[in-house]
């Protein structure tokens, strides 16, 4: 977390513009040798965004750049600096810098920057590092990607019991250097059990000779180190809190989660069922934008091929079915327009139901419920389109038969598009599977060959039976 | 914010399942009469979990539940209870409960409660609240809906530069009741212009006589009023802030808006976003499945029946190329394979590009490179599917004909979908308009009529030229 919440920006930039144009007199002010005047420049300047405008210079100026921050600041900037600058910083600062660098990092931070790093690499680093860093961040790569055990940081202040008030500001003040936050403060005993928590809010409030036992909440909200981080997100939204215990399966107090890392968390997730929702598979990060042509290619190819080969299906059920066509060739004209609406008509109920279990709206109707809804809502909709629909699709046939196959396929088709739209995410979900495989594309796709089924069907009997 | 982290939950079970327990028991104990159980009951639990067991109570048992709070409690409650819950129990409690209750809430979540009631009640409890909270609150609800004026706090506190550290603490420890966060702390001159800002951390850590003008930062990142709440929640999460101050056209600080009021605005972003990919169109407030089956029908049919209306052309550009099929009538079996997978590719394209756009990610390569990158990935996607689809249509096809035609039409439309997928959006965006009315269902759609009018061209074209 951000201890200075200040520092100068022109109020009027946002961020990213503000990075570009640090960047463009920052990489003047090196090519002339004003190193005095970069001083003056990046002194008032956040942290993240003098990190991005290092990340934005050539990559012969990035090493420069670096060394003029001071050291304090050089650490935070390094911690917001892109995964691939980290690296090519680790190239070409000395092994005494990078071994300084590295040392002082938080544990959390150190951790995400190892995980890119080859194994050789990280080896050397962590031999190189002090006991008590070592241990602490190999037992973090110990913990599984994703969990809060990887998320959260060691750098917390616990208290006792027995302290007064006045003693554990003390403490506090002492430690304030050295911790990630200051303003929630945990309370173990001797094995190191979390027994409470209180805020900084609760300390400076409570009279100099309180106990700290008389004033902490006794009862913990807390994760487990292998709790998922979505899950810990939802936490801290859902309770307004600023930062979590990471306990372990002993109930030991082994880390807190904050919650700048958190808003982090809740927008990868949603970055990753978007990307779902458009059939792009997420990346490990999501600097889609960073990466290469063919990376780009991989993680959306796989899903394409899948699609194409679920169209093949479609295709062969208008092929085994040409008989219809070859009758009333017009039939074709309202293939697209009907599967279309069916793959709308899947991907809305996918999307809504997507989303609210990921935001566990969904829960407090119950699925069954949810699914019901979707399917009347689905023939609704497939009523309200009729109106649309048949009367043009009459009139381009130039009778009644083109028009009755549109309109009982429409209807069928919205109705079973909006069902499995809404059951196949939950069903996913109940299997433990990731609803989000079930997102739009797929639903599209998958209805497509039951709605040309349907729709050839119905011409066919329409033909057989009512008009001969 | 909260600012006791802490209360008892059994640490295995999420929120919204711990709120159906609670609600279970609550249900049990205010049937038997048993008040004093139900205080013991809810004594442990946090407030959001006791509102949304609230929420889940028989409406005649709501009011009486939420009677057993204590006053403070109650406050917090009232806060986290859905709107219409908010509604029912003003209707039910007492002039003189429902005042208190309006005066004590925070102005942020009172001006959230007026947005939904009633203009006449709304005028008759404005009147009644106090003078200060009246201004407070009729100011507030002067400001548009999503921006940093409506999400603000007026409840901070604020220092003088000629403040020592120790007279700040004590003026910190008189006000922390009455605030959202003592963790940031503003500074203003007799105008109540902002000069300043210091962290709690900043003011433990000082040594008790330094003056505050002394260790304040003075070059603050702050947004006005008028800032939209998504520029906001970006700045926060970029600089990890706790809280940003909001101030007015002459700079005077009018209010702070803190971190877990910009979580909920990052979580309802990216369900508008997520809508959008999927066509629903996003309501006011996101509980989609609160909503009724009409409701959820309006904010669909509209989307559908453009969708429809777009399907239509399609369907033109088929009749009128009727004589085709009529020759090779198996050409039809594969529009919905070319269109499929042009919309797949094209929802792809569209949805990195939306989402890169909202995680300000896409700015950082520039635009122009953005659209080039993906026609070519397009291209390149097209290519790979080739190899999977000209043989089975060759084969399908019983001769070249038809693969051909495939082929050489699926390069196209993947190319085209892919750079329509990507450019759209940023015209949109460029345009000043929301990027994702541009998002995939929408473009599938529009690349569904270029892509029929493309193969069925190909196929007549070589038909005549090559064939015969």
């Amino acid at each position: 977390m951000n201890s200075v919440e200040g520092a100068s920006i022109e109020s009027d930039l946002d961020g990213p513009h503000i990075a570009e144009v640090v960047a463009q007199q920052l990489e003047a002010m090196l090519g002339a040798g004003n190193y005095d005047g970069v001083k003056t420049l990046l002194e008032p300047v956040q942290p993240v965004d003098i990190a991005e405008s290092i990340g934005n210079l050539p990559l012969i100026l990035q090493a420069l750049a670096f060394r003029l921050l001071n050291k304090n600041e050089a650490i935070e900037v390094y911690e917001y600096l892109d995964a691939s600058v980290q690296q090519s910083l680790l190239d070409r600062l000395r092994s005494g810098e990078v071994l300084e660098l590295v040392e002082s990092m938080s544990p959390d931070d150190r951790v995400r920057l190892f995980d890119e790093l080859p194994a050789k690499v990280v080896r050397r680093l962590l031999a190189e590092l002090s006991p008590d860093e070592r241990r602490v961040t190999a037992q973090m790569l110990g913990y599984e990607a994703e969990t809060a055990g990887r998320l959260m940081t060691n750098e917390f202040i616990d208290l006792k019991e027995f302290h007064t008030a006045i003693e554990a500001l003390t403490i506090v003040r002492r430690q304030a250097p050295y911790t990630e936050t200051i303003y929630s403060l945990y309370v173990t005993d001797r094995e190191r059990h979390l027994t409470g928590i209180l805020s900084l809010r609760d300390l400076v409030t409570a009279s100099p000779e309180t106990k700290i036992g008389d004033v902490m909440t006794r009862e913990v909200v807390n994760v487990r180190t292998d709790t998922d981080q979505e899950e810990v997100a939802r936490a801290i939204q859902r309770y307004d809190f600023l930062a979590l215990p990471v306990v372990d399966r002993e109930r030991r107090l082994v880390g807190i989660v904050t919650v700048d890392d958190v808003i982090d968390v809740i927008e990868q997730e949603a970055t990753r069922d978007i990307y779902a929702a458009g059939a792009v598979q997420a990346g490990d990060e999501d600097d889609y934008f960073q990466s290469n042509l063919f990376a780009v290619a991989r993680r959306r190819v796989v899903w394409l091929i899948v699609l194409v080969i679920a169209n093949g299906f479609t295709t062969k059920v208008i092929a085994s079915n040409d008989d219809v066509l070859q009758k009333v060739v017009l039939l074709a004209a309202f293939i697209p327009l009907l599967i279309g609406t069916g793959g709308n008509v899947g991907a809305q109920s996918s999307t809504v139901v997507i989303r609210g279990l990921s935001t566990q709206r969904i829960q407090a109707l119950g699925l069954f419920k949810a699914v019901v809804r979707e399917s009347i809502a689905g023939a609704l909709l497939g009523l309200l389109m009729l109106v649309f629909v048949v009367p043009f699709a009459w009139w381009q046939g130039e009778g009644p038969l083109v028009g009755a196959a549109v309109g009982i396929s429409l209807m069928a088709i919205s109705t079973l598009a909006a069902t499995a739209g809404a059951s196949l995410p939950l069903l996913f979900h109940r299997m433990g599977l990731d609803p989000a495989l079930m997102s739009a594309p797929f639903i599209t796709t998958a209805t497509d060959v039951a709605g040309v089924w349907i729709y050839l069907r119905t011409a066919s009997w329409l033909l057989s039976n009512v008009t001969n």
